[in-house]
């Protein structure tokens, strides 16, 4: 089989592997799509960042070289002992995230914070290949009426949809979205789903903000605009209640703490570093930030409104490519050009079709 | 009446005032005891801080000079046109936050956030003083039960109430506290009440470190210890679920973080300017960084604790001293003496042995 191999920073290498078996617990799936998400772009463009390069992870038992991929979904095409969840021809999507269903966390149905966290694609081999090996309970089958094309980019909404629910958001608030790349714009058609009309998109991208307001936002603003608080105080009636914070910048930060009504809250979904903000602000107007990391519990609810109709998730959809044509067409358009949001590889274009 | 009026930093001065007459919705209060708080040791020692110089306050009038003291309780004196809370003779503690009644916070009852927010006793002519005039709003009835001493406490013990009530602290979780002050230990007792048991109490020093295992701490731990965040993740079993930082410094929020299990959150009620964090520890571990300010419907529920017995505030009483004391042996005694946690102040003695 296919698989295109990270082995180091602008290095992937379409090789030839043989193609795995499935062990007890493991199903082999043929992949449909894989979408190519941030975290890979990082892991080509100057990683390793997440890719284990000496021990391997505790429950992939993997490191470099390695399969990238994690945004993906196809058909069972065998299953290891013990596995009931699916069976041989199954549509299914894949929540990539690997838990050891034992720590604190697992216990506690937060396996988005399992002790050997990690997901499949990035720390052990993954979607951009024509066959992959998934652990069963990575698994979710999916009704007929949702595409492959829209299980894609379930990965993506799942991220979007878990920092919804660690904020407080209801129908009627308001909110703004601070960096309009896929996280951004899905959170954007999630939280009109959600009730909320007021939507305040953030960005200095002109194409991504044009793309904010077809995807649901009221109001879009330049991201270099000085007076970008004041005028979200002015939209919102006095302050927004929640920001999303998905460009993962020190000054968005900012800006997004002084963007909020007494009482109101960041998310950070965004990754950053070592950061400032002004503690006496946060404390005397009692607001909160919020980190969120993964998902748990989310492909269930999200496939429920994929097959109602609901949510239409291929509109973050721009570009599908082939295995071979992943680097150049996929992972460097998703670099230097802005209108491109969601590329995803057909590793089977007869499947994709299918 | 004799008031004690802070004119500037280090200088309060016992004056003598016309007995004030309470207009339309106000009360007439006789003080029996007004606690000195930290915010008005920072006027003393160095202020204005909070009190207004030059722009009145909105909702009291007032301005420098003025009468300090906002955690007061006494007996009514008089009533103005239309109160109907109290009457004559009633005793009442005093919930010190001016509220307008009718901004967006307000209206939802986050009354502590309410747009013209500001205390009396710092915006307005406060409790060091024989008499007080308040706004009755302000006013909630003692039962016979609750002693003046206790009521005295009850300010401070809706700040830490309210903090808890920002956590989504439960029995059975476990918590830290950095700072050991009022507020701090006050935090101690009511989460014993709240049947949390796992309570680690830090601070730099000795005197409060055994105030807190008094207060119910199980451990208390040295602020300067260099193993601070892994000890703490020892005795919690992997990371506390919440930290308190009643500190209000840098290091207490960097220790404080990293003493979290996944999914922790601290709540800030100590006040500090800009200060740094980790964003990517925060996101990854899906922390929450919580302010909390003053308190809202935090009195009833703790004058009902008071009256059943089951809180007992005069714990936190270290001094009495008469109003022409205060200065001597109240502000100066509390700035240099870390043995003292709450001195109390009686302007009128004979109220107070009631």
């Amino acid at each position: 089989m296919k698989a295109l191999r990270w082995h180091a920073a602008r290095d992937l290498r379409l090789s030839d592997l043989q193609l795995p078996q499935p062990g007890p617990g493991e199903v082999l799936v043929q992949v449909a799509y894989c979408g190519i998400c941030g975290s890979d772009l990082h892991e080509y463009a100057d990683g390793p960042h997440s890719i284990p390069q000496q021990e391997p992870h505790p429950l992939s038992g993997c490191r470099a070289p390695l399969t990238l991929g994690h945004e993906f979904c196809g058909q069972v095409l065998a299953v290891g002992a013990g596995v009931e969840r699916v069976r041989v021809g199954s549509r299914v999507a894949v929540e990539p995230e690997y838990r050891c269903g034992d720590c604190q966390y697992c216990r506690a149905g937060q396996y988005n914070l399992c002790q050997s966290m990690g997901f499949i694609g990035l720390m052990g081999d993954g979607g951009f290949a024509e066959q992959v090996l998934v652990p069963a309970y990575m698994l979710h089958p999916l009704p007929d009426s949702v595409s492959f094309k829209q299980a894609a980019v379930l990965e993506p909404a799942a991220v979007a949809f878990h920092a919804l629910n660690q904020s407080s958001l209801l129908a009627g608030d308001s909110c703004v979205v601070f960096g309009l790349g896929p996280i951004g714009l899905l959170l954007i058609l999630l939280a009109r789903l959600r009730g909320v009309e007021r939507i305040f998109a953030v960005d200095i991208s002109p194409e991504r903000r044009r793309l904010a307001r077809d995807f649901g936002a009221q109001e879009v603003l330049d991201g270099h605009a000085a007076d970008l608080p004041q005028r979200l105080h002015k939209l919102s009636g006095g302050g927004v209640d929640t920001a999303f914070e998905a460009a993962g910048s020190q000054q968005t930060l900012s800006l997004a703490l002084h963007a909020l009504r007494k009482g109101g809250e960041v998310v950070l979904v965004g990754l950053m570093g070592e950061v400032n903000f002004d503690a006496f602000h946060l404390v005397n107007h009692e607001l909160r930030l919020l980190g969120s990391v993964g998902y748990r519990n989310a492909y269930p609810p999200l496939i429920e409104l994929l097959a109602s109709g609901r949510l239409d998730l291929t509109r973050a959809v721009t570009r599908c490519v082939t295995l071979d044509q992943a680097v150049e067409h996929g992972f460097e358009a998703l670099l230097r050009d802005k209108s491109q949001i969601k590329v995803l590889v057909n590793p089977n274009p007869e499947l994709a079709k299918a």
